[in-house]
């Protein structure tokens, strides 16, 4: 047994099953070893930043890892974006980065790079294996640093003589450490402060967002009269009719300062303190109102179940009605040009049970919550890192990880086009995704930043620099291009049957939406 | 005038007047300031890659560099590659990437990153700005550190509040440094051993494949009775009838080792000692045959010319005729199907004085170079770091430098797909780029290199990880979809045909060559 060999058995012993690729040279024995050795599911990105995205998605829905493969320093480079992102969803990846040889390295060829620098800025966990003799253990440690909680980014840099050399066999992977429970000084802190004010907000993150949690939360809520909040980025939101509903905390900061006034105690149970995405000139960055006490009860990498059981317990409430469970309720599909307020109409009415919905559409998506609250049980995903282009791939790694769910990418024209590759990987692997991309040709948010910014018309310099237009793109023509079937429309009743057409589907569907 | 404004007068000044960018919120007072300042050109990239790649090309021609704008540490992730190329290739870039405001950082925001970690293993320089009144001296001081010999990547991080913030003014950049010359003793060295054997080989590299220092080499070569040959990998080889024909030492190792046998003397001039690109369990790692004597007379970052002129003193030949120059010779239009050989004989056949080939064509392009070498004057480009995605973005930065010259970039499809994007900006700036694809549907290279690491018949995992069918890519309705005309053939005289169409057109031209 060589030592890729006992690299991918020892993956395979840790459930890592699943190997998002993009491989080279330098990986080729671990290729090898990928084709012999049965077990491994391995799904080809035709760019990297495909790959490193489809695993986030997939740990968001099978909580565990996926593992990737990429060539060396600048295949990492270019799954670095979606590593990012997967690192601030706290989503636990496994990479495997191929390397030269190790008395390679040291002639500077063309590909050499330095891997261990590019990968620690986008991981929790960096290594490169020494010998083929230890890459099953390295192997293992990665997993186990893949499973801390929530989930981590670990990156295993695999010289090729440690692929290619004779090996000890495989390693044994730890079993995952519990996320560490809160203290019940803590829990008695949030208890009281939720007692005292009667003007409180608890600020729900990470597992307090799945159904099981919202439900603790609501009643929660129910019994000390205080009101939920999501943030603004969630890497998984359990939402629809019959859960607890929350709002998430608007991204523009003035609405943002807005829903929060008045409140005078925070509580956060798997959040972070609501800060501003970006920093402006006269506007602050820290958005808890002033005098208002922040309580944190559980952070992300906590036991947030368990914190949000504490809770309920220390206020003696358990069997207590959740609030804000929302109602079923459909709209209309409505009649007319699609903008904002229809599509997020058709997509209330059409929304199927079940639905993973990976939400990238940027602009168009700000008025898609409310009136999507009333669909049948579904998850709505968000990105927690900000770099755009997350949409595609997350889909993709959803749809691995539950081939018997729909998933429904909302994707902006912008956002799209950085990794605009996977709609060839959803077709490759038949994923049943419907991929809606929302057509404004321009990086709209941008031209409400540069408003904000002072510049009320825009010369022609800055409008091409924000613009997709001049030529407009063809989402239909890219999409055929890669195998996806795929059709525009740019009014509500045509929007709508096309999405009944993309649901019908077992396969990718991608609808142009032109606004 | 605030910080963002001082720095774009200072890079007008320091003659950086082209501007590829991909700007998201952070960048936006950059934006108004590039909108308000006339003189720089801005060429958006709908992706980071595209816009690195384009920076590394148009130094290649333009011999100055031109800025990027670029958001955050992932925005930089995303031109990660292509600046690992460039820093290979010897190209100026400046690199401007926005960040937060130096207050917000702290509060880890979604886009919050190390970006200087990130930059760090692509870039010569790297300096994070700490304050408006700072911007522009560190402008200036990054145009300086991008023109050191023989071009470098410099990658200046701007904090929106410097940019916001008022600044001092417009800083002057220091003249460029001139390369270094190389010893006497050094040019005595290489002459005299040069004298002393009749088994010799110059290896030549950046500056010496330039028509002027080409000529040079080849009246060394002729006094000296020695051979030359370029680097696998070259940023410009100036090559064509007329011109001093030099092959290139081969990729694969084995073919390499059999081209550079027998030699007991090699002279590096602008190069580096030969190596493998790859190490293989079973082949060796450095390619100079055992026993010959290495002599470097200068490096990539010296005055390679000078080192030329100084040996041809040396030598005492000043007035010698350049051995191997190559005769005008154009091979006939072949008939049957595109193959290596047949598409190699339509680009010699037609190929336009003054063209600039942009060659990433991995497998198929192998055989282009004897049947070429007679075509009218051209410039042929290569990867110098390895990382596929290259080639349309060269070609655009190749294009705006040069805008009188066609542009022909030779593409796999594997390697196209990681920067497809960059055909859209063909079309938004009417590049006069003819693109050829040649799709043979695999990652080709890779089959190989899977047979030499011992996989004689690989099963469906593995040919599924290199093969790019199931379902086949259509390159005509990718390009139609970003705007660029495009058409599809399978044998050579339709080729031949379609070439012609795209050198007759004033903008960019896309044929896929189905093998």
């Amino acid at each position: 047994m060589n030592g890729a060999e006992s690299l991918v058995r020892t993956l395979l012993a840790g459930d890592v099953d699943v190997c998002f690729t993009n491989p080279g040279t330098s990986e080729m024995h671990f290729v090898a070893a990928l084709d012999q050795v049965p077990g491994m599911r391995c799904i080809l990105g035709l760019f990297e930043g495909v790959v490193t995205g489809a695993a986030d998605g997939y740990y968001r829905m099978a909580r565990k890892p996926a593992s990737t493969l990429l060539h060396l320093g600048p295949g990492l480079g270019n799954g670095l974006a979606n590593l990012h992102n997967a690192k601030k969803a706290g989503s636990g990846v496994v990479n495997i980065v191929g390397e030269h040889a190790t008395y390679h390295v040291a002639l500077d060829a063309p590909l050499t790079s330095d891997i261990e620098g590019i990968a620690r800025p986008v991981s929790n966990w960096v290594k490169t294996s020494p010998s083929a003799m230890e890459v099953a253990g390295d192997g293992a440690a990665a997993i186990a640093a893949a499973l801390e909680p929530p989930g981590r980014v670990a990156t295993l840099i695999l010289p090729a003589d440690t692929a290619w050399n004779a090996a000890n066999g495989i390693a044994e992977t730890p079993p995952p450490v519990p996320p560490p429970a809160v203290a019940s000084e803590a829990v008695d802190k949030a208890a009281e402060a939720l007692r005292a004010s009667d003007k409180a907000l608890i600020v729900l993150g990470g597992e307090a967002l799945w159904e099981e949690g919202l439900d603790l939360a609501g009643r929660i809520a129910a019994r000390a009269g205080c009101d939920l909040i999501a943030e603004w980025s969630n890497a998984r939101l359990e939402r629809g009719a019959g859960r607890v509903s929350v709002a998430r905390i608007p991204y523009p900061v003035d609405q943002a300062l807005k829903v929060l006034e008045g409140y005078d105690t925070m509580v956060l149970i798997g959040s972070r303190e609501p800060i501003a995405f970006f920093a402006y000139p006269d506007k602050p960055s820290r958005l808890v109102p002033e005098g208002c006490a922040v309580v944190e009860l559980a952070g992300p990498a906590d036991d947030i179940k368990g914190a949000l059981e504490a809770l309920l317990d220390a206020l003696g409430v358990r069997d207590a009605a959740p609030a804000a469970v929302a109602e079923a309720d459909r709209p209309a599909i409505p009649s007319g040009p699609a903008g904002h307020a229809g599509i997020a109409a058709v997509l209330g009415a059409l929304l199927p049970e079940n639905a993973i919905v990976v939400d990238e559409s940027i602009t168009t998506g700000r008025s898609f919550a409310p009136v999507t609250a009333g669909a049948p049980p579904h998850v709505w995903m968000n990105n927690l890192g900000g770099s755009i282009g997350y949409g595609l791939p997350v889909a993709i790694g959803a749809a691995v990880a539950c081939p018997d769910r729909k998933v429904i990418a909302l994707e902006g024209d912008g956002s799209a086009m950085y990794t605009v590759q996977g709609l060839w990987t959803m077709a490759r692997e038949n994923l049943d995704v419907t991929v809606l991309v929302f057509a404004n040709r321009s990086y709209q948010i941008l031209r409400g930043e540069l408003t904000a910014v002072g510049v009320q018309n825009p010369g022609p310099r800055a409008v091409d620099m924000l613009s997709l237009s001049r030529p407009d793109l063809s989402w239909v023509e890219m999409a055929k291009g890669m195998g996806v079937e795929a059709c525009k429309v740019d009014e509500c009743e045509a929007l709508a049957r096309a999405f009944e057409a993309g649901l019908a589907s077992d396969g990718p569907y991608l609808i142009e939406v032109v606004l």
